[in-house]
């Protein structure tokens, strides 16, 4: 309880800005846009910047951008993730490594959130894309990538069934991140997240749809526990 | 028009048995067995053993074929499949083939329901049972089986994704039964099904959860077809 | 094993392109272009075009068609059907015949996705348009047509009634596609799809919502098998 | 306002018993048995015998009859329908009728609380069942029993494409009854009610599912209107 | 079967324009303009005025009407109701009536669709708007006008109480329409859907959310039958 | 954060059994029994029985009670409302009150579990039972009766309009229990749910279906501010 | 029934304008704008303004307000809450105080709903914005302003676990407002609508997803009654 | 591709028993008895049986246990969990730490699953139960055991918030196990589904709702890369 009172947050008045986290673990400080006006994430970004650590903005639009580029020089878009990175000290490599594969090109965008993510939270991340269960010898003829990384991030809409094939073929943690890529009778990811949900395989963990952010934090959670212990923990 | 109107049926009240198919086509008269009283299935049966035709009635309690074994010699009872079968006249085999695959050992009884009404609608039926994606070597180190047969149906429940891999394997028409095995977020088979409909692989078409009997009805049209163009259509 | 080892594929970073289906069954390539950027698109056509092959995109706006028009001479736009084709080959026509049926005049655009789709893959296509059940009669004068071909595809919205009773009418597969035609408790399709999965008629085979393309493919896959009986097999 | 003060109704504690509609229009009293104790289904039928009319209990197992058939002479259990009627007064005969279809055998039950609750209530009311779509011709062949009605009744499970078919048939009004008969994707009736609110026959109103009460309901205050015009209103 | 033959429709290609409703009954025509291009509609309307009858065109929007106005002098837009009429022949009036009351004054738009087809089908019909339960005086204050009509609709969104109450206070015929007026948990009209289907007063009938020309369409064919019987029948 | 760490529970391994509002509030313990196994249950009210509190166990089946009775004297098992009661402190009787009204017969077991804790959290609590709005009248005729209680409790199943009515009809707060009471597609107390949610009538809150037991525990929490203020706060 | 029939409204046609309530209590008038076209809205508000009483609109665009300003000096824009506020009479505020409590900052618009709402009820309300429960330190540290509210709204999106843990710490009533804040399986607050109604902290009411307008009416309610009390009723 | 193929399997007909992880890894052989004939599971298990491994059999019912008790003497019944066990080999206990939390006491089953599983599969496991967040002090007053853990697994239903609050508190790996506890419009576990998915705290990957092996195991695939690590991988 002790612990918990001391625990430093900013009242910014709309927001209640937390830093304990990037001060203890050298992690960025986060930030989700959606649904947040450009004013607020404004003030919310220079609240953290007095800080100087990272900063992780997620599921910013260009316009997001624009409205921060001014503050920092530091600043840098990632178009695709749709993320806004602001870099105010080095981030370290993880010696274990974290591996993003997607069933298809369209899944990209939400493969890309996910990398980026865990990447500036400080681990090495691999790509492999466009290996989804219509064409299984995509997938086995890269199995030797899937069996050097630690953990696997499975990012796929549709049937969503490159988790179970994935989880059936390795003894690693897997990470499910069903997409809305579909149509139809896929509900906007439903199917997708039912799928990986029953998946016959064991050993997968799923998150929301779409949710590459939540993925890739994640998957370093994971990786962190590996690191410290590489580490002598 | 004309056609249609010479189509006979009998009518016995609370049920107007058709006869057409049959007479036509040498196939078995079919009755649904779920939902009618036990008198209802023996006042239609009888009406069907007029015609000296194969019966298959499909969704057959033990009750049922109990209520039935008395009406003639020549009734069987597929336990596992649930089916009760009147065989009045010889069977045919047909040249090209139907294979039925499950992902596991809890999909049986819909695989079998399904291999079991193909068969008695004439064609020459294949198993290859517990093949799931979580532990994919067991399908592919049977491919060979899956490009000798005409017609797939893949059976599965859980997340479903057998058919997308067989799919992605052959270019041969698949028929997809999912199946109600699974729990929580499974829905009864509805994640399943969400799957198959959503399949990343192309030549897929679905039928109801654990609709074995459909699958094989649809499967025997296909083959069908086949054969009477082998013989010379 | 041996097998899948073969298989060609293509990876260009964002994509792995897979040439194996139209190397060995002078197949088109395919691309699906729905959430895909018109960058990624034209170089994944690129990669297609080095091989010579028919090439069928679909789910092209305007503005992919656009975007890929410069590439190739032998380009088309199916504005309908919203389909792309490059036809470097010419294609053969099958002598057993697909029928494609509408319900009504607003199921066309996925009609046709289908029936250009199976004429890409060398099939003979027919078309039956507005025979919605609710003018039985528009259905039953053209019963003929109905017995003359050997698969059907039948496309309708609202409640999906046609493809039950197309399915009672004859003994012919039958694929069934719902469309998202019609409002409120339709739920964008999904009434006319839990009709056609709960048909009563016997030998229907659905496929997602709206997918022309899978119902072409699959009726496509049905053909082919009767034809390569055809031809002495 | 004043109209409704003066409606009685007779407070027994647990329950408010409404006699005004019994008084005013020769109707029976009703009561809904699900969900109700024995004691309190016979507390009530208790309050409404003191005013001699008739009474129709629906939803009413074995056990309830067993319950009730001390209070009275006049009592008869319809089985098929759950029924228990108490027959005080004689029951008129409209001239004007209410045809009940079914899709099936299945679906008689349903079909029965609909028919026996129009009789009761004053209408004269034909029966035919068994006519599902996937035999076109078994309803075909029935059309002029369509024709001679002013009021069709239709209960269907599965698709539910019975209630399109009559509707494009006639130009009366059609009451659609969806029934829970089918399973899977069926979702105990939620397939078959989609189906009937979407149909593309116009002219169709829908109950809830296996609410053969309420159709027969709706179908006869229909007819009473019809009545009260043919006699000169 | 020899009257099915002989129905007349008029095959235009996209459409088979069905004539057999106005020839026989002095109906209009009726078009859904919902999903159909403006080039199609107007072929269907030009196929249709060759037989001078009215025509009504529902889920008209302005551009349809502008699409629309140069053919025929006899047209008229009703923008609330979003119906195109073309008046080619003498409506008559009823002398039964429908009434049509809404919960709100956003349910109006639906409310005015199904007057407005009652009307063109030759009704009398009476509006009472606003009248909604969380005021129930203002319903009560009206209850006579319920009383005159022999037919009520009832439009109403949120929680459709209406429909109930209106219900519970006449014996006559009651057609409820759903309207996806509200937000949340209302799911586009599902809540009011739900509510409408298990109202606890007999005699309700429900048509599809937002529905309007089918609770006309419906209310005419019951005062239809009404009007031929006060004629004589 | 001290008044947290100061909040008094007893771990007795399997349970956390919490002690700190009956002993600030003079509350009774609240054990909920579904779930939970007769023996975990005994040794949590044992673990409470020490503190010699009211003990409040609500969906407690026979078998529970059975399982308890001989663990004290001052126990009582309310048969409908499936609630035991241990009875140690005599019970305070509020002076505002709170009302208790259900729609039908059928929803009497969920208003009794709201009435019976309501009263031994120490409230004055009144009955008005089938009062539904399908015979309006029964309700206005109890009018006074709404307007002398300071909060209302709703409870309806089917389509739940009750709270609607009442809400526009009372400035007062109004909790509104939706029931599982109904069929089909009230699909278990989802219709009457998503129609109070989305009551037209301001100041409804809402619990979960067949939640008795919160909203006796909500109108008390409600009823205790205003006891607090009457006896000068 | 005397006191419902004199119940004032004015109908104006599309709307029948309830002023009961104003005159009775002081309260303002209120009006929900969504799915009111401007010109119905500015009817409805010149109704009311002949009453001379405080005039609260909803759910109001820029536009609505554009459309409404010039109509009379007194008014007001809440841009945030998209509440337009027409001032006539001086509003008390009360002893007694509500508390409006969100999750994260994207769900302060639906909290200022409910905060101006319950303001110009004439309630003391208080603000405690972004104390979700994933940093639970910054709502600890704000537990005094949580004991000295008498009643507590509760906005939050995503997974709406404030309501649950804010409920464990006080005995007051807490009302639950879901928003529709998040994405993919959060399927527009569905996700946090049920986790309040399944919360498992007593005394929780819920409201319809993003209604601040209802919890800030329904906490009005609450406090109304213990404003009554505190002046001695 | 050649590990694949050489991958050992024993095909006993129905099943095609896979014996390759445990041969690598040391882990048990795993069945999920649900839905398999007690024969089925049998001849399972006596395939393993040869191979001298370890052996999990999950939802195990007593009866299951009968039928295989003996078979060996090296079984045990885990009963609250529902897990059959046969342990061959020992196991080693790793040096890092799963801590299992529960919401309530209902909860314990499926936690139980978890934990044991993961105990079987060489994990050291740590027990936390019925700290849900309606008693927050529970939770606080164990932080300590939570940032003992390296990998936590909470299990809740009902409004699941455990896993956000647990997951605000700590920077490890959170699984989710949304249980089936609870009612009414729980939907037997989706609310705590949803709400585990749309966790506003990152970091927690969700399995299916009571899958407490799914979440023991992934747990597992955790912790052995944590050992791996210790152990200098």
């Amino acid at each position: 309880m002790d612990y918990l009172r001391d625990l430093p947050f900013e009242d910014i008045g709309y927001a209640k800005v937390d830093h304990h986290r990037s001060l203890r673990n050298g992690y960025p400080e986060v930030i989700y846009c959606e649904g947040k006006s450009i004013e607020h994430i404004k003030g919310i970004v220079e609240s953290m910047l007095k800080k100087d650590n990272n900063i992780l903005a997620t599921r910013a639009s260009k316009e997001v951008y624009e409205g921060l580029k001014d503050l920092t020089d530091d600043i840098i878009y990632y178009d695709l993730a749709k993320i806004v990175f602001i870099k105010k000290k080095e981030i370290k490599k993880s010696k274990s490594k974290i591996l993003v594969a997607t069933g298809g090109t369209s899944d990209i965008p939400v493969a890309e959130e996910a990398a980026i993510t865990a990447e500036v939270l400080g681990n090495s991340v691999e790509r492999l894309y466009d290996v989804g269960v219509a064409g299984i010898h995509r997938l086995l003829s890269n199995k030797h990538r899937l069996l050097e990384a630690n953990v696997i991030i499975t990012v796929a809409g549709m049937e969503g069934a490159l988790a179970s094939v994935v989880g059936g073929l390795v003894d690693k943690p897997v990470i499910a991140v069903p997409t809305s890529v579909g149509y139809g009778a896929n509900f906007n990811g439903l199917a997708a997240l039912l799928a990986m949900l029953n998946s016959c395989a064991s050993g997968v963990g799923v998150v929301n749809i779409d949710n590459g952010f939540g993925a890739g934090y994640l998957a370093s959670t994971i990786n962190r526990q590996i690191e410290l212990a590489l580490n002598n923990y």
